[in-house]
C-alpha cells in the first residue's frame, strides 16, 4: 500500500519530540512486590518497581490471587458473551452490589476498565439530558474528555479546582439548563485533591448533576476504602461515583455508582457498555475479593500513608524536586522529556529501578517528571536505596534541585 | 437531584418498545458446558446454553484454564499500570508475538477488548491519514461505526456486501484520496461472510486500505484458526485484522495485526490504548495458550461444524425458520420484540434453555430473532432437547414457520 509514510511519520514525530514511548517488558512475581523481573536483550534480571498503580499491592494479596484461582477453575476463563447474551456471570452480579454498597448508592455498573466506563457513562447521562451542557475540569483525565467529546453536548472548561470560575459558569448557564459537572477527587499526575463539598454546594445552589472520578482514591481514602467523598462525609451529596477495579484493588476493570434509574439507563444506552464482552467471573470475584477486604481492612491504607510519609521525606532531605501535595502521589520535576527519559533510563540501568518518565500528553510540557508510587511494601531499605540512586542521578545529568529552582 | 425524571423515561421508552433487557444471572461450570446455573428469585437451578460466543468451549479448556490459574499464582491478578506505566507484562508483550505470528504480520497489539480495538484503531488510522474517507459496510458492528465516529473523518455507507456500490464509492472518491475501506469477515447475527478476496482487489485498484474485522472467524476458520481471509487465502493482502480474544478463544480482550509502522502509530496515538491499564498477565497468558492450541489442533473447529451442520438440518426438518447461512450462526426468526422474549422465557423457564432474544438494536426491527450457537460440547442429545423445545414453544405461542413465511 501507498500509505506507509503516513505512519512512519507520524512515528517521526515522537522521536523527533523525545517523546516516543518504549514499554518496559516486566514479569511481576506474586508475593515478591514490588521485585519484579525486567526482560531485554533476551535475558530478565531484577529490578524493584517504583511507578505502579498497584497502589496497596492488592494484585499479590492472597484473597484477591486466590479467588481468582478458585473461579477459574470452577466456572473457567472467559464470560462467553456480553452482559446481555449469555455473558451476565454471577460473581459479576455480586461484585456490581459490592460496589453500590461502598458508595452507599442503589446500584452498580462495572465495565471492562476505568476508561470505558468514563467515555460511556459521560457520554450517554449528557445524550439522555436535553441540551445538557458538561461544565470539566481543566485537569479531567482523557477518558473523562472521550466521554464528553462522544457527548456531542457542549462543554465548557472550568480551571482546574476553581469554585469562583466553576460558579462563574454555572450561573451563566441558568438554573433551567441540564448542566452536568464532572471531575476528579485525585488528580493522579499532580496528586492534587478537588474540594468535592463545595462542588456539590454549588451542584446544589444551581441545580446541577455531580459526575466525580474517584479512580485514584478507591480502596485508599475513607473508613471503607470508599474515597476522598468517604473520607470527607459528601459520598451521598455526589450523583454518580466512578471508580476502578485496576489500581488500589489490583485487578482490572472500572465501574459507576448511584440512582437505579442513571444506571439502568448507562446499562441500556451505552453501546460501549452493551456491545462487549463481560468481564471473566474470576475477574470478577478476585475484584469483589479485594473491595470486600479493604471494606475492613485498615492495615494496607495505613501503611501506604506510613511509607508516602516515609519516601517524601526522604526526598525532601535530599533537595530532591517534589511535587508537594497531600496524597499518596509523589510527583519529582523534570522539565524536559530527554531528560527525564535520561534520569529514568539510568536508574533502570545503573539501579535497577524502574520508574517510567511521564511525558507530554499525560503532563503539560514543561512539567515533564517522574512519578513515584510507594506502596506497603517499600520498606526503609528500599526507600534508602531510592534516594541514593535519584541522588545519583540528579548529580550524574545535573538535574535541577529544590533550592535551585526556588532561586531561579 | 432533579434530573431523576430523565433518566426513567428513557427507561420507560425501552419497556414501551418492547426492548427492555433484563440480564439473565448465569455460573458457568468449568468442565461441564454448556451446562450453567440460572440464578433467579435467590435459587439456582441448571440450564443448558445455547447462545454463547465461547463458540469452541476454550473457556474450559485445561490449557487455557490452567495457564490462567498458574500464571495469576505466580504473577499476581491485576497488570498494575497502563502499557507504558508498570503494566506492560511479559506475557502481554508474548500474546501479541502469537497473535502477529497467527495473521502472518509483522505485529500485534492487544486492547482491553474488542470493542475498544476497533474503536481506537479505525479512529486513530482514519486521523492519521490526511482527509481520509472511510468505506463501512452498512452492517458493521458498533464499535467500528464508533471507531468511524470519533475519527471526525468523513464516511459514506456501502451495501453490505455489495462490491459494485462499493467501487462506485470509491471511484467517486478518485485515486489520489486516502480511503480506509472498513468490514467484517462473519457478520454475527446473520452469519453471512463478506468476498474478503474482491474487497482486496477493488482496493489494490482503487488505491485504499483494508481493515478486517475477524471476531466472529478467528480460532474457528483457516488452517491454523486465522479466520476467513487465511481459509480464503487473502491474509496478506489485508492491511489491518483486527479480532477478538473473548469469543472462540475464550477469554478476554481484541487486539489488531498488520505492518510494524500502522501498529506502532495506534500504539502511540490512541488514547484507548494508551490510558488504561494493560490486560493482567494472567488474562495474556490464556489467551496466548488458547490462540497457540488452535494454531495446531482441529479437533475443536471440526467439532463445532459437525454441530452446527447436525442442528441446522434438525431445525429444517421441524420446518423452523432458520436464516440459512454458511456460517457457525444459527438464527432463528421470530420478527417481533415481545414474542421473541416470549419464546424465549419460556424456553428458559419451561424447557430449562438459555437462549437470548435478539432485539433491536443489535439486529434491525422486524429481524428480531434467536441467535444459536452450536459447540463442540452440544451433544446429539442436546439437540435432540433444543428441537423438542423449540417445537413446543413455537406450537404454543403460534410462531410462524419455514413453510407459513414461504407461502406468505
Amino acid at each position: 500500500m501507498t500509505y506507509d509514510h503516513y505512519f512512519r511519520s507520524a512515528i517521526d514525530r515522537l522521536h523527533t519530540e523525545n517523546r516516543y514511548r518504549v514499554f518496559c517488558d516486566l514479569e511481576r512475581l506474586a508475593g515478591r512486590f514490588p521485585h519484579a523481573l525486567h526482560h531485554a536483550d533476551g535475558a530478565a534480571r531484577e529490578v524493584v518497581m517504583w511507578c505502579s498503580n498497584d497502589y496497596l499491592g492488592m494484585g499479590q494479596h492472597p484473597v484477591v490471587v486466590s479467588a481468582l484461582m478458585e473461579t477459574a477453575e470452577r466456572m473457567g476463563a472467559g464470560a462467553g458473551g456480553t452482559r446481555n447474551i449469555a455473558g451476565n456471570n454471577h460473581p459479576l452480579v455480586m461484585l456490581e452490589a459490592e460496589l453500590a454498597d461502598l458508595h452507599g448508592k442503589e446500584a452498580g455498573l462495572a465495565f471492562t476498565s476505568g476508561f470505558v466506563s468514563n467515555e460511556a457513562a459521560i457520554s450517554t447521562i449528557a445524550k439522555l439530558l436535553p441540551d445538557c451542557l458538561i461544565l470539566s475540569d481543566e485537569l479531567n483525565h482523557a477518558s473523562m474528555i472521550a466521554g464528553t467529546r462522544h457527548s456531542g453536548c457542549e462543554k465548557v472548561i472550568f480551571r482546574h479546582n476553581d469554585l469562583d470560575h466553576l460558579e462563574e459558569l454555572l450561573k451563566a448557564a441558568g438554573r433551567d439548563r441540564a448542566k452536568l459537572i464532572a471531575f476528579e477527587s485525585v488528580y493522579s499526575m499532580d496528586g492534587d485533591v478537588s474540594p468535592i463539598g463545595a462542588i456539590c454546594d454549588l451542584a446544589e445552589r444551581h441545580n446541577a448533576m455531580t459526575y466525580l472520578d474517584e479512580v485514584h482514591a478507591v480502596g485508599m481514602y475513607g473508613a471503607r476504602g470508599g474515597g476522598i467523598a468517604e473520607r470527607d462525609g459528601v459520598m451521598s451529596r455526589v450523583d454518580v461515583i466512578e471508580g476502578t477495579l485496576a489500581k488500589a484493588f489490583g485487578v482490572i476493570g472500572g465501574y459507576v455508582t448511584g440512582k437505579r434509574d442513571v444506571i439502568d439507563a448507562i446499562r441500556s444506552y451505552a453501546p460501549g457498555f452493551i456491545f462487549t464482552t463481560a468481564l471473566p467471573p474470576a475477574i470478577a470475584a478476585a475484584a469483589q475479593a479485594s473491595v470486600r477486604h479493604l471494606k475492613t481492612s485498615d492495615i494496607e491504607r495505613k501503611a501506604q500513608q506510613d511509607r508516602v510519609a516515609a519516601t517524601k521525606a526522604a526526598l525532601v532531605a535530599r533537595r530532591l524536586p517534589l511535587m508537594a501535595n497531600d496524597t499518596h502521589i509523589v510527583p519529582l520535576l523534570v522539565g524536559d522529556p530527554a531528560k527525564a527519559k535520561a534520569a529514568t533510563d539510568r536508574l533502570l540501568d545503573k539501579h535497577r529501578i524502574y520508574v517510567q518518565p511521564i511525558n507530554y500528553p499525560t503532563v503539560p510540557r514543561g512539567t515533564e517528571r517522574l512519578r513515584i508510587t510507594p506502596t506497603p511494601f517499600h520498606d526503609d531499605a528500599l526507600v534508602d536505596a531510592l534516594v541514593d540512586a535519584l541522588e545519583e542521578v540528579w548529580t550524574a545529568l545535573e538535574l535541577p534541585r529544590t533550592k535551585d529552582r526556588a532561586a531561579a
